[in-house]
């Protein structure tokens, strides 16, 4: 089945880690391009890489080299193009300086490609920040390296969580437990509620899209008896964000809101803290997790696990998520092809 | 199918507040005991109580009133048994301090039965706090009335959640989250996962069980970056376990513990906090989940959910968990029958 594209380009994939889990799997994708149903996407950098890490899974990948984003389409069918000459010999699990290069130079050039329209989307696969570190990488993670490149503020790029059953937004991330109720305030939830509003309803088309706030304490504080966050600063945001127009409810006990019978009611639930949004998705779909970042002038789409340094090579690791992650960036970016509706 | 009983006692049932769904699903229970595989049980009081709520969900429920816990057995095969004439007149959805009075009635006689003895365990149904504190029951829930009438501190008396695919511990239960940092302590976890490592022997026959342990920070702290409770509480509580010989592993990143693949790794995880532990029960098997009070001298287990008050009497209500908490029960009340192994 092939992807409904509106005439998008194509997607860029940056590698991630060379001795990761992130070439075979872009390899295994491309492999799987027909059923999947994905839209024509190229590997920026990479070509012996991707070669070998095919090889691993027990393949032989064809590679049709190209000059420029728009060429990638036509040799898509039959080869998994390659942009550009960067490349490295990799030795799966043990990660250098010059995988953390190329995963760089892809990472950027990717991004260079969406941001100018050459490709519709980027999907990056996962790096290891410590070794990027070493070469002078100053950002936290791919999220925020993203940010600064679109000039958004860290804030304003926000990380949502997608599998198959659920979607989940973590309004703190890599923080301390200890720091959260001091992070959670009126100010951010409704900033991070805006953007989350406004980027599923250009990206996924869903309008108004409905977003379950969660509480921050056991019950949702239970009427003010465990905690009064709930009371003092979730509720008055949610009022707020409902008097905007925003299809808000909560807030929620989180440990309900993501049964079975709860999940269809919502598009995308709001949490509080890192753990509150990541327990329910990896518990129901650890292999099929999409992280999208959303707020940005580009589509950015990544599979939400690790380099999984542990088992690259092997060929046991799942495709799974890296599928969801190149058939959501297709499908977001034909989205934006379209005169974007109203709430 | 018939459980095997090791010539446990029959168990004894708590009616729960008799305007929520407890009353009609333990009818229920008794309807399905064939299918469902439950060993004898007896409701303490609430014969009318019991017939209506049957009748809401289309059944005529013959009740067959008993004098003593032993005459339960003979006739449970062909109505239910209900020891004790107390009851009163219901109305679904309406709690009323009459129904609060019955509620605590049965609770009360059904926890001294198993205190001595003449029940193999108690059951609980889903009662309403709020009700009860007005007729002066102090305790925050059933959990700590259970430890208080079994002459156990409310601190060992330990909350375990087990539904078909998980069984989780919550280290802090009914707490702000700003107030978990410093609740988790060495002695705590250390305390806790002694009562749960030989509750589990005892009751399930897992010897020795295999305790995960999970951290409180995100990716567990991730070597410090994101909170410390892991260097200085977690890993040296677990060390101390470890060299006791109980079977524990951590800290383990919550986010990624319960996936499938992990889930079948261990018997039980103690978790830092209420959502930590409950968002992954829940979100797995919403219906089907069980509470289990750990550390008593005697059994007790309970559907996990409340009193439901907005669908009782309207035959919308899962039986799901209910006959698990009462399965569950027998299983664990046989198991106290036999000689105890060893770790």
């Amino acid at each position: 089945m092939a992807a409904n594209t509106n005439g998008a380009p194509p997607l860029a994939v940056s590698l991630g880690d060379p001795a990761g889990v992130g070439p075979e799997l872009f390899a295994q994708a491309w492999a799987d391009r027909h059923e999947a149903g994905l839209s024509p996407f190229f590997a920026v950098g990479g070509a012996e890489v991707l070669k070998a890490a095919a090889r691993s899974r027990g393949f032989e990948l064809p590679i049709a080299r190209i000059a420029s984003a728009d060429e990638a389409a036509a040799v898509f069918g039959a080869a998994l193009p390659v942009l550009g000459d960067e490349d490295t010999a990799a030795v799966f699990g043990q990660p250098d300086r010059n995988g953390a290069a190329l995963a760089l130079h892809s990472l950027t050039r990717a991004t260079q490609l969406a941001l100018t329209g050459e490709a519709g989307a980027v999907v990056t696969g996962p790096i290891a920040k410590s070794k990027l570190a070493e070469i002078g990488f100053s950002q936290p993670g791919q999220t925020e390296f993203l940010a600064d490149a679109c000039g958004v503020a860290h804030g304003d790029a926000v990380m949502m969580l997608a599998g198959p059953n659920l979607r989940t937004v973590p309004l703190t991330v890599h923080v301390a437990l200890s720091q959260v109720p001091a992070l959670v305030t009126r100010a951010l939830i409704e900033r991070k509620a805006r953007i989350v509003a406004q980027a599923l309803r250009r990206d996924f088309g869903l309008s108004p899209a409905r977003l379950a706030i969660t509480g921050l304490n056991p019950h949702a504080g239970e009427d003010g008896r465990m905690g009064r966050e709930e009371i003092e600063t979730i509720a008055p945001a949610i009022a707020a964000l409902s008097a905007e127009g925003l299809a808000v409810t909560g807030p929620h006990p989180a440990d309900a809101l993501f049964a079975a019978h709860e999940r269809g009611k919502f598009d995308v639930a709001l949490c509080m803290y890192h753990d509150q949004a990541l327990v329910p998705i990896k518990t129901l779909d650890f292999d099929a997790g999409v992280n999208v970042t959303l707020g940005l002038p580009i589509v950015r789409t990544s599979p939400d696990h690790g380099t999984a340094f542990g088992i690259a090579g092997q060929a046991v690791a799942s495709a799974g998520a890296t599928i969801a992650a190149l058939r959501m960036a297709g499908e977001c970016a034909a989205r934006r092809r379209l005169p974007e509706t109203t709430a």
